[in-house]
């Protein structure tokens, strides 16, 4: 996607080095980083320079391939084997994390470190294409979904609410819920995005409107509360987020605050699609709210808030310096508020049937 | 209640002038205001140096006798009826503005201005009076439902949710939402209250938070995201809010994101109380969500977070600076999600019936 008229991908490697856009500072500003080393990528994923968990997935891919570039020649695989440890660590509910990795130890060759160097790269090259391409097939059957609730609108403009960042900064390229949002407003379909702020670190206002903003896609900010007014008030005909893990009975764990939207959805009749890639989907669990490990982050984030003031990012205390606080980064969406899953392959229903089947026809 | 171990009230008379804590510093600065005049009064309610529904009335209800203080002698009449009017056009929701402007206006001698000057200060004083007593009322009866369930918890703290600021600096003295949390606190049950942020003014962490703090009450601040998620996690035994407007059928205006609390707490089973004063029931609207006016306010709360760094109050943007944002103050939760009425007169169902029974009680 563009910023600034310029295209650009999340990440990318140049002279070896892996190049990020970094997120900490949008919107107020756009700024390029450089990860050298496979602990300057863990940072990148645990401090949230980088996030989303197709991005992340990826950044850990890039991370294996710098860390075999390094390390000692006797000691390689035990490096390698170290990298995979720190990586693995950084954040734990994204299961695209996990994924990359095995997809990256797959792919070593235990005889040798130079062939091992060249298959990383290839291969996280592979897995960043493979999610390109995931993202714009899930744009693509979205899309149909977008063209249908657009019809019964009879000109006025279809109302879509996302949360938090599911956008192509959260991936490579196109996202996965404002993917099929991308490919509307590229058909000409008349639609208007509402942003909710996601606090505590707000990906809403800072991220998913820098994009929409960029793509010129007609959106409005409101803060999280919002939600459920303007669904109950008839101004929302679609709920559509990302998530970070769906499980095998189809519970979704997306960031804290999507639960209570679903409700509302549900409250008012309103469709609610979760976009994720198929590498986002943990088969093996099968009781969302009880396994999915939810991480907790410092208490600061809720505390405090970054903003810009006079051309300067600086952040603000907004709550008594002695009141305890409690940081939780994501919640589980029971699969029956789920109506469906857009995946690659298609939309399918947020049940273990559909997702049985799905992992099937994946193997 | 006590700021730094003095009492206070939220509002009193000194030397013919309104004195006010000025609520636009918490939790950073504690600051007292005067309102000297009647102009003064609607720019306290309509900017929000004060809010919460009782004492919002109350402001008007002293607004009015500055007015006659300082009215033309001829003309009094006149400049009174001007003063209500711009008293009643600061804010729309709140039923208890014009609750007590009626009662101002009903106090009024039309043959004296000398007696009406009178008339209204002791009138103004006697309602606010009647706000701490109902209050404490509310406090005695919401006790006895944090008794009950204190006493399922077999030792562990009965945890409380909150939402905005129901708290004495929204009334009096006392608090609705909270009375029954003081109550409770000062018979020594052990208690914790979830405080949520409350965007896009923050009133959860600058003033619920602050008056907790104050009374040495055990709290934990969170995002507005987060209430659902503890809810499910069983962590979570009650919600309780107080309303800007509750109607004769039973739905509840309070502040937004009150509604989506509500959908959590019934899909977790566990009650939502809400706490009024019965000076916040509108007898005459039955359909709240229909018929409820609800305040949209500046988009500028909606991209901007005020807080304190390095000892100063600052004011930074956190959203693009070209993007949209919708301010709505208030959301209306449907009656069938509220457990019960905690009104100075007893705890009553949310409905038409009860709501009847106590319009004949009253009158």
């Amino acid at each position: 996607m563009q910023v600034n008229g310029q295209d650009y991908h999340t990440i990318w490697l140049e002279n070896d080095q892996v190049k990020i856009i970094d997120q900490r500072w949008l919107p107020h500003d756009f700024r390029i980083a450089t990860l050298s080393t496979v602990s300057d990528c863990a940072t990148a994923i645990k401090d949230m320079w980088v996030r989303g968990a197709p991005l992340i997935g990826i950044t850990a891919a890039y991370g294996m391939y710098l860390a075999c570039l390094q390390a000692n020649n006797a000691a390689w695989l035990e490096e390698l084997e170290a990298a995979r440890s720190e990586l693995y660590n950084t954040r734990p509910t994204a299961i695209n994390l996990q994924w990359a990795l095995k997809e990256q130890w797959n792919a070593i060759d235990t005889d040798s470190q130079e062939k091992t160097k060249e298959l990383l790269k290839t291969n996280a090259d592979r897995l960043k294409q493979m999610e390109i391409d995931r993202c714009e097939q899930i744009g693509e059957h979205g899309l149909k979904i977008l063209r249908d609730l657009a019809k019964a609108k009879n000109g006025k403009p279809l109302n879509i609410m996302t949360h938090c960042n599911a956008g192509w900064l959260a991936c490579i390229d196109w996202g996965t819920a404002t993917a099929p949002i991308y490919k509307a407003h590229q058909e000409g379909l008349d639609i208007h995005v509402w942003v909710s702020e996601t606090r505590p670190r707000n990906q809403g206002f800072n991220i998913t409107a820098f994009e929409l903003k960029e793509a010129h896609v007609p959106h409005t900010l409101i803060v999280d509360n919002a939600a459920g007014h303007l669904m109950q008030r008839g101004q929302v005909d679609l709920l559509i987020t990302g998530a970070d893990r769906v499980v095998q009975n189809g519970d979704t764990a997306n960031k804290i605050g999507t639960y209570m939207k679903a409700l509302a959805a549900r409250d008012n009749g309103i469709p609610f699609y979760v976009a994720i890639p198929t590498s986002s989907i943990d088969f093996e669990i099968t009781d969302g709210i009880r396994e999915i490990p939810i991480e907790e982050r410092d208490a600061s984030e809720v505390v405090t808030m970054q903003g810009s003031k006079d051309d300067q990012i600086r952040t603000v205390q907004i709550a008594p310096q002695d009141s305890a606080a409690l940081n939780v980064a994501f919640d589980v969406t029971p699969a029956r508020y789920v109506t469906g899953l857009i995946t690659e392959n298609g939309i399918i229903q947020a049940n273990s049937e559909s997702i049985n089947q799905l992992k099937a026809a994946l193997t």
